[in-house]
């Protein structure tokens, strides 16, 4: 293993994998090396583009903290996310789809009681959210977890405001008996998703812009049905042909309906795929 | 753009960076983009394992400072640190070859005069390096700049060791009038790869050990040559067949040879490409 070039270092690399004993982790590395090296050959790296390459990496690394997640944003921002979600998800026909997770889920969010407003103070227009959660063949899920999250009037999670004491516009919610849920909270509105380090520089550098279409966050968990990560989208917000993170579904594009008050209805029903279920 | 699946996201997220001004930027980035997805695609990658390559990343991230740079590190045991160093020194027959940067260069380290110990205390035998830089037509290069850094005795940079005052074993020095050049430091070891992070765990997970063969770097700059980074290594060092960063050129490789007194004669010349010189 000395003088390797372009030509033979690809094979060098993978052959020092050959002592992995998880076959799965083996399978990986190969591939990675593999389509690491071919697109630095495709493209001639050099070595000045290798070094912004490492300083990016760097740079994501130094604003990535608890709140802030720098690498799931690169992810997002280059379509892996959404290809790992829609490898990962194929449906039955009738199930909910899937969408992108995000960086602003928090594990442990407060929880509440059905009917309870889960905005917490966050700023915006009041919103009823309510809908059920079945199975496919129709069956209400009954005490399915409801686990909600989105973005305040200003478009900021409220990880993103610095210093607040409780969580806000987030929260789970256990459906009844017969999978129904409802709950306040507030309108979504379209946000730009965090710019300000390196993932926005290079959206800025590529022309793009860093917005997403208004959408609320559900995470819906029940015991023998597969977990369902997705948004609910507001039919009249901008950016459902650009989402920054290529993450929209038609399917779930509803409308929010303006009541006389001035408030939102929201109704949205969620069907699960049973764990055991294979795709259509 | 919207219902993207697992078959046309990645035509959608290359149509995204349509707006890039930068022809070479718009490059690869479409490349990146190709090479990520198909890799994704091909091992298939689940959920679980999309999060675990985000924590991986994360984790870099955190370990990473101004002394510690795990995504060179990363970039150097998978083989494309070294494959870029290939693609971008190709050098006529004659000229010193280059090998891989590593992540301990610090710039701005001491400047030192000829025949100076540049060891400046750290821990191990004596070694008088000496030798001359040519151009490849064998003209002296009057002047020219070596930066030179090495680990030490237990195999740790200065910059590995907590709370050090002052640069050890790294220096800069100008060679004379007719290109020679002569200092005094410490005999290099093979040392192991600071392992104890995420680069660390893959290298165990997947068997590989963390060791270099025992090297000296260089980094030769002169007006109207290009710059030389590399390393001589030590013809009697362990690992020089199976270098943890694939960096090992056989003629970089030389007898260290020992004095009556215990210690250390490294003789190297190194032959510098002019700037204007194309590749053999």
């Amino acid at each position: 293993m000395r003088n390797l070039n372009q030509d033979n270092i690809t094979q060098a690399v993978i052959a020092s994998f050959a002592g992995t004993t998880d076959p799965r982790l083996k399978e990986i590395m190969t591939k990675l090396v593999q389509h690491l090296h071919a697109f630095a050959r495709e493209v001639r790296l050099t070595e000045e583009e290798w070094f912004k390459g490492i300083e990016f990496l760097t740079g994501c690394g130094r604003i990535t903290d608890d709140k802030r997640q720098e690498f799931i944003l690169l992810s997002d921002v280059l379509g892996l996310s959404m290809l790992t979600v829609a490898m990962n998800n194929d449906r039955p026909a009738g199930c909910t789809e899937a969408t992108v997770f995000g960086p602003f889920h928090v594990a442990g969010a407060p929880r509440y009681e059905l009917g309870a407003d889960i905005a917490n103070g966050a700023k915006g227009t009041p919103c009823l959210v309510r809908g059920t959660v079945r199975g496919i063949d129709g069956e209400p899920v009954p005490g399915a977890e409801l686990d909600v999250w989105q973005s305040d009037e200003d478009g900021l999670y409220d990880v993103q405001h610095e210093g607040l004491a409780e969580a806000q516009a987030r929260g789970v919610l256990t459906a009844d008996g017969e999978g129904r849920f409802h709950f306040r909270s507030i309108v979504a509105v379209p946000y730009a998703i965090p710019h300000d380090g390196p993932v926005g520089a290079m959206l800025d550098a590529t022309g793009r812009h860093p917005w997403r279409p208004a959408h609320l966050h559900f995470m819906v968990t029940a015991p023998g049905y597969e977990t369902l990560i997705t948004h609910v989208f507001r039919n009249e917000s901008d950016y459902l042909d650009s989402d920054a993170v290529f993450g929209v579904r038609q399917s779930l594009v509803c409308d929010w309906v303006r009541q006389p008050d001035g408030s939102y209805l929201l109704d949205y029903d969620f069907v699960l795929k049973p764990s055991s279920a294979s795709a259509a």
